[in-house]
């Protein structure tokens, strides 16, 4: 199976036509759906349709589109009873942009509910006893299971890298603020970061270059300045997790990068435990009519939020806000502008059961601080199940974290694409 | 008049008792608070018996507290009516620290309605036809009419900056986060900054070292890099005041500073628009049951703002949250760790009438922005008000603000303490 660089290049260059393509993909979709159920919709027909039309720079990408994300010719659900058969007049802004450019939006991709904690039906491609992670579930599951080359995701918490780490693809979440929301079903406000799964760094960074609209470039330079963090709640992290981090930096040290190791302090546990207060407050806000209106509709897990945020002490959030800002200026004091820090991306392996989505101990304090995250498909745990390191580039919107992550992939000598479960 | 320094080195040294300078300083007051007014209360009883037993590092200091911060002794009013009478259990962090280093709390300093806009007494120190600024009006006369040595002051917008400069004293707006608002009546949480001003600039650095937890230095460096900004809305500035940061600049190389123009993108001129829509939904949260069960005692003015934070679409709100971050990137890629941004400290001189405490326009950005900034009384207008220049350090953090106001203030030679009016 081609990934979505080979694709394009093979319209471009009149190998296969786009309909070729998605009928490759829609073959993989029938032939896994039952057993991995990545999509909230999906009509081959539409996709079909979509392929025989597009033109553009993309043309012979497949994208796959999180259910929060407003697409005018497919209903945007959000996983919630309140959104059943949801239908939006208009495209968000990062779907629009992708259609002008030629790809092909192959269908919705399962959410949480609101991508927040509630699961959707989604199960991990490498074993179907197991969560693929949340809230971008099936973004991480389609890709990962070869049904399409990208998908769109949504980052509050850990909601991109946490799916990338557990089903082994690229998980991008950017700096907040890079790609516009317009169109996204908000969950908190100062939060929210849509991002991109991906079974190549290269598409990733493709989609990235549009939707940024600046060029996150993949060609690896010489050397790489990496400060391995023991960050937050690291004492959660698991056995083979801990040794996969290890291992990795022994190998980028072997090809040529620097290394150093950087405990952070204690303000950066305060702040992680800030993330809470300061997405509940934003959940008060967005879902403060639904609550009103629809109450019974919504989970007791996003209730229960949602109420934390209406009722939490507006001492404590601005001092929640404080205490990041305090975070966000260590941090940049701790580091110098190219540093790139490596966590692992989730506590382990992806988790038995499909009722929780994992934990966000490794994502929550990153997105808090605004800074722009990659997960990289590195290894595989004592399962066998995928287990990911997360790159973090500590500078706002520095230009150095794509730049390190293909020096991993060339380093680490990653696959060309994601492993393909169960094919 | 002794300065805030000289006072406490009087007192270590035996030369003086804390109850003599507190005594010169109620004379002061005694003197001129009618023409001023610049405090919501003050009780020279409890001043004198205060400064009968103050001990510690800071014993010879007096302070003013804006009105909207706790003190147990004396009541906190907001300058609301809801508010009149108000007794608090506790004091305010900020305030605590002061009394635990000795320093004498002289009174309140009068505000506008909850530091947002509708104005208090105070009139100008220089011209009581005009307004001394806002919100902190009460902090920035008192000192510059030579009442009170240090005050507290706060900023969500231009609270600290814009009174400093139209009443000619130095103001700090530190770095977001770094003074803890515990005890502070919240306008809006992720932005509400605590702020000194003062007659000195070390009597500034002095205050803030104690409340930051950290050493704010005020050795001049041999050099400084600093860099003129053309900021938003600077076609608002009048002519006297684009002269005077010209001269200033001029005066700042010919003392050994580098210098450099930097004209912002377009960005920034999107990010200062988003401030309203923050605050206003800050507003909204925290004064939620206010205006619910109180609304007729609200002004018209704070009102409208709440009334806004609540009907704000919250994908303008998001889209705001993201075009913040994005400044803060771009700001922090323009510059090198180290410069120093200079900009007006206010359009002009004071304004004429007390109805309006000024205009933000030089300052919401950069409280939006989170970094901190120091406003220098470095010259007059042509009616002879003062005029204040504003240096910014763009890294959130950074250690180098004070130490380039320091060099501004040896290589500008300005007076050891503001001049005091109306002597």
């Amino acid at each position: 199976m081609l990934s979505g660089g080979q694709s394009i290049a093979a319209v471009a260059e009149g190998r296969q036509t786009v309909v070729d393509i998605v009928e490759t993909q829609l073959a993989r979709f029938e032939q896994r759906d039952h057993a991995v159920k990545a999509w909230a919709h999906l009509d081959p027909d539409l996709a079909l349709r979509q392929a025989g039309t597009v033109r553009g720079p993309l043309a012979g990408l497949t994208v796959g589109v999180k259910d929060v994300l407003a697409t005018v010719d497919m209903p945007t659900q959000c996983n919630s009873p309140i959104f059943e058969g949801h239908w939006t007049n208009e495209d968000a802004a990062c779907v629009s942009a992708l259609r002008a450019a030629g790809a092909v939006i192959l269908g919705k991709t399962a959410t949480t509910e609101f991508a927040f904690q509630a699961p959707g039906p989604t199960r991990n491609p490498y074993d179907p006893t197991r969560t693929p992670g949340g809230s971008s579930q099936g973004s991480a599951a389609a890709v990962a299971d070869g049904q399409v080359h990208v998908a769109l995701t949504t980052q509050t918490g850990g909601s991109t890298v946490r799916p990338a780490s557990y089903c082994g693809v690229y998980g991008y979440k950017p700096p907040f603020g890079t790609i516009g929301v317009e169109g996204l079903r908000l969950l908190a406000p100062a939060l929210d970061t849509i991002g991109l799964h991906g079974a190549t760094l290269d598409d990733v960074a493709t989609v990235a270059s549009l939707l940024e609209d600046r060029a996150r470039l993949t060609e690896p330079p010489a050397s790489v300045r990496f400060v391995k963090l023991m960050s937050p709640n690291i004492d959660q992290v698991e056995a083979a997790m801990i040794d996969l981090v290890d291992t990795t930096m022994g190998r980028l040290a072997t090809a040529g990068a620097t290394m150093r190791d950087l405990v952070l302090p204690e303000i950066f546990h305060a702040a992680d435990d800030c993330h809470r207060l300061i997405m509940a407050a934003g959940m008060a806000r967005s879902f403060r009519d639904l609550w009103r209106t629809d109450r019974a509709r919504l989970s007791p897990s996003i209730s229960t939020y949602i109420e934390l945020g209406m009722t939490a002490d507006d001492q404590a959030l601005a001092e929640a806000w404080q205490i990041r800002a305090r975070a966000l200026a260590t941090l940049q004091a701790l580091t110098e502008p190219g540093e790139i820090l490596v966590t692992p991306a989730a506590l382990g392996e992806a988790t038995v059961g499909l009722e929780s989505t994992g934990n966000a101990a490794m994502h929550r304090l990153w997105t808090l601080l605004h800074v722009g995250t990659i997960s990289l498909p590195v290894g595989t745990g004592p399962s066998g199940l995928p287990l990911g390191v997360q790159l973090i580039d500590p500078m706002g919107w520095g230009d150095h974290l794509f730049p390190a992550a293909a020096f991993a992939v060339k380093a680490l000598d990653l696959p060309a694409r994601a492993v393909v479960a169960g094919a």
